[in-house]
């Protein structure tokens, strides 16, 4: 399995994040790469490849253009106002404060295009967000060259992110970038899997009203875990796209066997579906000893993981999203890979 | 004129508020209520009464229920859940993120309840912020009394904090819920003065659709400044309040002559409406050396201001809202005053 992967991504190397009241050191770190390379090598998964540069009308067809400026300018912005810290949002256009009009300070463009804070953005967040994507679409690019599956390694992740809006450590949306690239490429129906411990919110969003893709999520159920506000059983999708949005909210100390059932059920969905390629949103903070989830899946049950992936018989393309546990991300990403290949 | 006023307001004590990407010591701190005292105690200008505790049904009238039980409990929640620092909102229901639901768990709740994230909640601050609504009823119930003037010395301030979120240092919305009881009790028509530099969206949108309250407010522009998503001119009320809500943004550097033509114009307005009694959110971050404000009012001229307002003739209710160089803040409220009752 090729894997698409450039080191540039550690140059988005926040200091801060806003958890629990105090400004700690990001969960989401550059680090996490280099256990995960370091595992891929050891089990001879594939080679690192890496990605080109895509025009950026590929993720303009998924994120506003006005949002795309913010992103690449907001540090720049940020600091020219005299700002001491990185780049968090105070205020956000909430359903009180209801007026269509997107401020010009840089503070109040902030909320205006985030829908979280614990997400600081600094120096070469944005061009690492960019290349991020360009990882996606080199994967997919593969799939549509007619590989059977492909690994984005990208850093930042995505499927938080929205049309026009940041947070849970996502920029640009490299799954949904992915995704639109493979429609407009020769494929009919992508099946977008999200094994994130979090709802992928932005994803959901992005193709709710849309029959050309449908989306499935497993995930803490977001009365208790972030992102708290979408991801629930009853979102079943909008006009063209209902029914096509299926939803699995589970409980704090789910094990892999309660886990696995559900992604049986995304499977069932998605073979009635008619999908032509499946895109796996790989997060892998559903591990027992994840810093910030609650799901309790083993490391060896990743392999079993990738192999009941496999079983849906697509070609797959699997992008990268979270996972905090550090030293165990790299064997646990890992074993979906090899239990994928073993299977096909 | 009576000054309702209680020193437990310094039982809201928090140490921090999240600005330019940093925790910093919170602006709006309770040593401004000692220098406020202090300058009315020199010019004399009225006995400070101690504040009788009303029923809750007052607040409820503005406030909703969960929303205020959520301010009970939330400090209690927040510490249970094993956040180390004080209570500042990660996540919030943005405009991507729509589910009708309510989370159950604290920081899901935090997010719900909140319009902006500058303002820490930590041990008492609810406590405080009831407290600051019985200051503002206890003087409301003086001008019921038959009082022409009144000033309700209230911390933490309100105007920010809409039906159902918090926000911008506000909590509970004195001057609407003095204001309801002006209208509980005898008055037909309240013209809502908001000289606060900042917007006062909490207030607008709790009376944004009637007809018996009239919201103005003189402000900087919210395109600039905090709350950044209300406050604009073309916001003129909706339903039976269409032509109700009147606001002035206006750019930084603004002086007092600029700010009094406006001022004018809300009086000729409340005028028109055939208001029968003025509750002004007073506000003293207009001045010239406030530390997160750019208008240019001086010391001597809040004189003027107190006369300007004293001209409508109206019984009046000052409220106590912003205002962060605590230094200049006693002599600034001070001269509002000492100018209205001048020229009353």
């Amino acid at each position: 399995m090729k894997i698409i992967y450039s080191p540039e991504h550690s140059q988005h190397n926040t200091k801060t994040e806003l958890s629990g009241g105090e400004l700690v050191s990001p969960f989401e770190c550059a680090d996490r790469m280099e256990y995960i390379c370091k595992a891929l090598k050891e089990y001879d998964l594939g080679p690192l490849i890496e990605p080109r540069q895509y025009p950026r009308s590929h993720v303009e067809k998924i994120h506003s253009k006005n949002y795309l400026e913010f992103l690449d300018s907001c540090w720049e912005e940020w600091q020219a106002a005299g700002m001491k810290g990185e780049a968090i949002p105070t205020a956000w256009p909430s359903r009180s404060m209801t007026s269509p009009r997107i401020p010009e300070f840089i503070d109040g463009k902030l909320g205006y295009y985030a829908l979280a804070g614990e997400t600081s953005i600094a120096a070469n967040t944005a061009r690492s967000a960019w290349l991020s994507s360009n990882i996606a679409l080199t994967a997919a690019d593969t799939i549509v060259q007619g590989e059977t599956s492909c690994f984005a390694l990208a850093r930042p992740p995505g499927h938080h992110a929205s049309k026009d809006q940041y947070g849970g450590y996502c920029f640009i949306n490299n799954a949904a970038v992915a995704t639109q690239y493979l429609l407009d490429n020769g494929f009919a129906k992508v099946a977008l899997m999200d094994v994130d411990f979090h709802h992928g919110n932005g994803t959901q969003a992005i193709f709710y009203d849309r029959k050309d893709v449908f989306f499935s999520s497993i995930h803490g159920d977001p009365t208790h875990e972030f992102p708290y506000y979408l991801g629930y059983a009853e979102e079943k999708g909008a006009g063209e796209g209902l029914g096509y949005n299926l939803n699995h909210p589970l409980p704090a100390g789910t094990s892999y066997s309660e886990w696995e059932a559900k992604l049986e059920e995304s499977l069932i969905a998605f073979k009635a579906y008619g999908a032509d390629v499946m895109v796996v949103s790989l997060g892998l903070d559903t591990f027992e000893n994840d810093p910030i989830s609650s799901f309790k899946i083993k490391t060896d049950e990743y392999l079993k993981m990738g192999q009941k992936l496999a079983s849906l018989e697509l070609p797959t393309l699997f992008i990268m999203e979270g996972g905090y546990a550090v030293e165990d991300i790299g064997y646990n990403t890992a074993n979906v890979l090899k239990g994928f290949l073993q299977a096909t």
